[in-house]
């Protein structure tokens, strides 16, 4: 994926930062076994801004993610293409590992760069932006001009059963998705995109998020304890993705090659869940809690066989089990790129409303839904109103904000986010 | 630090991962290119609970830490001690990388493991344990005849100027603070203590933290974009952590070889401090912002120069600049060993009291900041007395919670945690 160009920007970086007596050139030096060689490799890698799709869709998921929804205060179309344009020259930079000023900013000036990731590498740090609903249409106000440009998929989000969303946690004019692999790296990037925003968008909310990192190509488990992620299409399936991840033409020219994107902070109940018996658990996702086999099968990449019946004739996965409710073959093929991270908020008091009732300070965590998809209709919003209707799992669970954002394709060089949109 | 027994417990649990099917053994197959090797012994590396000294003391700091402080609701001592005894099992268990049950659990029972680390290693996980004043002496009362035990040094912490401490995140009779190279090791180790804990001691309030992962040697820098914790005492010169960090005889046989704990999470005014001029920020720091070497002098480990002036003899390291504010020479000598961590607990409604008087959604982040000490009245409270009064970083941080804890010596293979403080 490297490019020379971005070599060329991580060559310029390192001999700064040595430069300027950073410790980076000592650490270059001290990694001298086999073991410090291998994880400043992996460490330097670096994700370009630029190219056909946006990253952070297909890219392999990084052990840290950090959402920001942010609301538009600006009133002009231009300014508006304006914060489009610094956010995409502000992204090249982050995404490349360089600072955003000078390695070494100027003592009498106010530095561009708040100094936090100074000496780290890119850590595969990717930019995903997205638009928002109601960034062309909000109370049956055209804002910008664009409501025409609306693309019919970037619907308004029903209001699904279960749904308990917390308005200041919920929508935004425009987002992104910084993920990369140290928490540091993310928080630093959507920092400086805020930053740049400041007087045309602010922030709305966020929601950061953490995966294990596992052993390569293992399935990363979430915070109930399974596996998550098993019925993702293979990122390097072209034709599957082309049908179910990338828009095609049907969108406009500004989202050719890009995605929907769903992104809902999920908090589960996790001290309910942890008292409830292993079988239970298994029954309610359909599959094996160690393993990550469907129940019936053998291998967690097995398909789940959904006509399977035990002795007594009743189906072995549950007709209410989520393996099933999500499976593309009980949804007419609706496939989506599932991207989720847990999250983790702290604690905070709940009075449960059901056995045992009680009340107290619980773990405020969960699971930060993120689903990829060439048209919501046909995947996200498809799938989950049946699964927010029947899912055995919704007694844990509980959607708490988020929203449906059309996430532009990719950026050519000198070229900016959604270009077309604003400018056609 | 491995002991024979901990090799044979990583071997045990990989055994038992790889005979039930899951993607460990695959993982391990997989991992054939020299990068994952490495990457696998690092994050195969395994804290041995029981020791002299409690883990997560003079460890060396790990990416993530998850702290929780916990209330007694039980009335016995007998129940207290019974807590010690679980807490100390459980750790044993949890810093081996094992899974609190068998790894493959029971279909018909409550798993006591929630299962989010199965097939991941211990990550470095450590688990350090501390008392609060309240558990001795709450509102006058002597809860668990334990108050003529108190140790001197467990003081309460005096109200410093500045603090805006929050109670609902302020004190608490128990702590732990875990922490791990992955953040869903350190979440899952808390998540079982409390789980454990329950009908005896409730969570009370948790404060989760990271560090970028710098190049190793390397200090990592905190969200003001400087770097933290330059002067601590080296982790290898037990003279000094022997003088400074360690309980000697003074606190009661159960405190021996243990340190006391004070941890308070402080908010910084990110957005107000990146609107700063480099050059000021460096005088509020005392300190070069890139290369971390004081004002006046050349590396990051240069000793400050307090005595230094300027061509008209203003002193080059300002009165109130932190660096100064902190530095043994100017605080009898007094040291802490530093430990702390950055936060992000997403954003809050802010109303600045400043020029330029802004209101709206700010970060609320911050440090989680985290030090040890042989006497904190000596230690943190001698040192943070004058610098909350003077320091010129005060404009931009808050303290708002947190307390002081003693944490008991370590723990010998067949005893638990403080088990002299409740058996004396």
């Amino acid at each position: 994926m490297k490019t020379p160009d971005d070599q060329v920007l991580a060559t310029r970086r390192r001999f700064l930062l040595s430069a300027a007596g950073v410790a980076g050139a000592a650490g270059v030096a001290a990694a001298s076994s086999a073991a410090e060689s291998a994880k400043a490799a992996v460490h330097e890698a670096i994700v370009p801004f630029h190219g056909v799709h946006q990253g952070g869709i297909i890219t392999p998921a990084q052990s840290h993610t950090y959402f920001a929804a942010f609301d538009v205060t600006a009133q002009s179309r231009a300014d508006l293409a304006g914060l489009m344009r610094a956010w995409t020259d502000t992204a090249v930079k982050l995404a490349s590992g360089v600072s955003l000023g000078e390695a070494v900013p100027d003592p009498a000036g106010v530095a561009p760069d708040s100094g936090e990731t100074l000496g780290l590498p890119a850590h595969r740090l990717t930019l995903t932006f997205g638009l928002g609903p109601s960034l062309f249409t909000q109370d049956g106000v055209d804002r910008f001009g664009l409501a025409a440009r609306r693309p019919a998929a970037l619907v308004d989000l029903p209001k699904f059963v279960g749904d308990q969303l917390v308005a200041a946690r919920t929508g935004g004019d425009l987002c992104v998705q910084a993920c990369a692999d140290d928490p540091q790296v993310a928080f630093h990037a959507v920092r400086q995109l805020a930053r740049v925003a400041d007087g045309i968008a602010k922030i709305r909310w966020v929601q950061s998020g953490f995966l294990s990192k596992s052993d390569p190509g293992a399935t990363p488990r979430n915070l109930m304890g399974f596996k998550d992620g098993t019925m993702n299409p293979p990122l390097n399936d072209a034709a599957t993705l082309d049908r179910h991840v990338w828009v095609g033409d049907e969108g406009g020219a500004w989202m050719r090659g890009g995605s929907y994107m769903v992104a809902r902070p999920i908090r589960i109940a996790l001290e309910h869940w942890d008292r409830m018996k292993v079988a239970f658990q298994e029954q309610t996702v359909g599959r094996s809690k160690v393993s990550g086999a469907p129940i019936g099968g053998k291998g967690e990449f097995d398909a789940p066989d959904l006509n399977a019946n035990d002795a007594d004739g009743n189906p072995l996965i549950a007709e209410n089990a989520h393996v099933r409710l999500a499976a593309p073959a009980a949804n007419d093929g609706a496939q989506i790129l599932r991207r989720s991270y847990s999250y983790d908020n702290g604690v905070s008091f709940v009075a449960e409303r059901w056995p045992p009732w009680r009340q107290g300070m619980e773990l405020d965590a969960g699971l930060l839904f993120v689903c990829f998809q060439r048209d919501p209709r046909a995947g996200f919003i498809k799938i989950f109103d049946r699964m927010s209707k029947f899912d055995m799992m919704n007694q844990f669970v509980t959607p708490i904000g988020g929203g449906l954002f059309a996430c532009p394709g990719g950026v050519a060089k000198g070229r900016y986010l959604a270009q077309a949109l604003f400018e056609a």
